[in-house]
């Protein structure tokens, strides 16, 4: 008996789109305002789904606090009120779109995630641009 | 063709966690705040999907004011300003964690349903905890 | 790496449900006060979910404001401030229940679509009643 | 002691925007799309506030479900799934303005509530558009 | 130059509407389902208001982050996961009505707010029914 | 007879709280993470409200589509993907705090609009932390 659950968390970061090897003419071609040298940012909101059996002793597929705690760890910690492109290991070389951002949020938990358990992180960049990524 | 189409009910609930073959202690350290022996209470959000092909006659893949009552009849009535714990059948054998509700509400709609429908049940315990199941 | 994108736009239109080859006691039986002559309306909330590859050069599945173009060209020049039954071709002979005005945004959306990305469509008539077409 | 509380409901309707006294090019100046002939349509949603002293013996103000059946009564039965323009007598020479038609809910309710009781109402039109009168 | 600032914050707790001077019959008259005598509970949405005038060296009225601690400490901490008719001192000699659990989440607030801050609260008790209070 | 109309905006913006004046050490025990060096950002959602009078001739108290084109030209143009601490003269020597960001939509928003109309300006910063100014 398979069973989602979700925990939703949020963070709040600066952010800036532009690929090194473009000239600046074609990084404002590509990225338009989202390539403001000065950057700007965001309210994500993360959607995190671990889809599992229910442990008939606590029925839970996954107990919330320890989910919580573990996005606490490995995505708030680490993006909160953080320049994405300045103060993170992860888009040192990786340009922080919505859907970049929503695969490295599925890397990181997956590492930590008991492999039974299958996963799928949606990431809300604004209220109308949304990401999903299940790790197909 | 097969189309999903959803509707959306409430109901509000006390329940308490707790397994009563644990000592007090582990039931607090298991469920925490969660197993207050007192209750606590939700509203419950749920989003029943049914999936199937449309009616080319009234172009309803199902009428939703008949799943509207459905729901009614089989989760409302059942569910709502009750105490999950003391006041229903259901959960007096079951730990009524979200995952066991959405579980539950899943099977006394499958059996109401035409069996050439597919039933996904969503239930959001709080704005942040959400569960599904499709019957896998 | 298979990742979703979404974009949510909306449009306000007028309809009506009835069936021409119903008598009009059969359409008032059958779409009760939805088949008012004079019709209704409802703001559509519209879900476009495409899922494809990121591209490594711009981080992209598809871009954003591309897509959000495509649907303010497809989708709400046709039907935004419109009656569904009266002003386009796609009702003249198609009753515009959620399920059938989500299966006509769907294929308008598949043909300006480039052929590798799967695209599913979720359309809101109201918070409560919901409808998902992936072009199965 | 004076304690607002509300009531949240919603109607489905169509409209169209347009004065008898313009021209048809005057009207498409003023109102633009919202002036097409054959109308669209909305999902409003109503918050009703009534503003009181707390009875003692209740602990309510009003009682809401008092309230609810008030709303379905003047407002529902009378808006929901109807063509305003058509349909109904309080805007057979009223434009239809989300700000008329929260003045008209506003006196519909103001006629049935006790005159001690204080009545706000507030109209979301779409999403991004919103109206409020309180009978100043 | 007055400026309001609020903070969201959020309760889960169980309750039950009764007056002991009534009958069971009485109760179940005026608080119908409410009045189950085995609870049932909602998720509380809280909105606390703070007006006063921008402090320059900092640009607050008041500090979110002191804000939402004294909401944890004086709310939160004392009705989150509770029943308020048993687990709680406020609730023993009042019905826990949404009209007076506002009040008192005022009156808490009040007696830690400094004077010269206005105080407002609305509780969302469901997505439908909300209640405020300003002290007047 | 005086009815408020409201319309509702966006902006994505970077931000830094810091005082000049304050040492590194200081800016830091005030502002916590949001004095980060290197910014972070968020979705700001504001609230438009304006009171006047209802035109007979046309049903409006303003035109939203006017109201909506005055937005964006005074403040999603001047803020939008802008980081507000080095892309605009607004914020040059004023922290932008929500209550200054607030404050500051409202003078610009106040000098455009026709002097009968009353001005209220929400802002929010998150789902949780919100600002309002009436110009009081």
């Amino acid at each position: 008996m398979a069973v989602s659950v979700c925990r939703i968390a949020h963070f709040n970061a600066a952010h800036r789109l532009f690929n090194p090897t473009f000239s600046d003419h074609e990084n404002e071609r590509v990225f338009g305002k989202c390539s403001n040298p000065n950057y700007h940012g965001h309210n994500y909101k993360l959607e995190v789904w671990v889809k599992g059996t229910i442990d008939p002793v606590t029925g839970y597929v996954i107990d919330l606090k320890v989910l919580k705690e573990l996005i606490e760890t490995e995505i708030e910690d680490r993006f909160d009120h953080k320049n994405l492109n300045l103060d993170t290991t992860e888009f040192k070389n990786l340009i922080p779109t919505a859907e970049n951002i929503c695969v490295v949020c599925w890397q990181l938990l997956r590492d930590k995630l008991d492999s039974g358990l299958i996963l799928t992180v949606r990431l809300y960049e604004t209220e109308r641009n949304v990401v999903e990524y299940s790790g197909d």
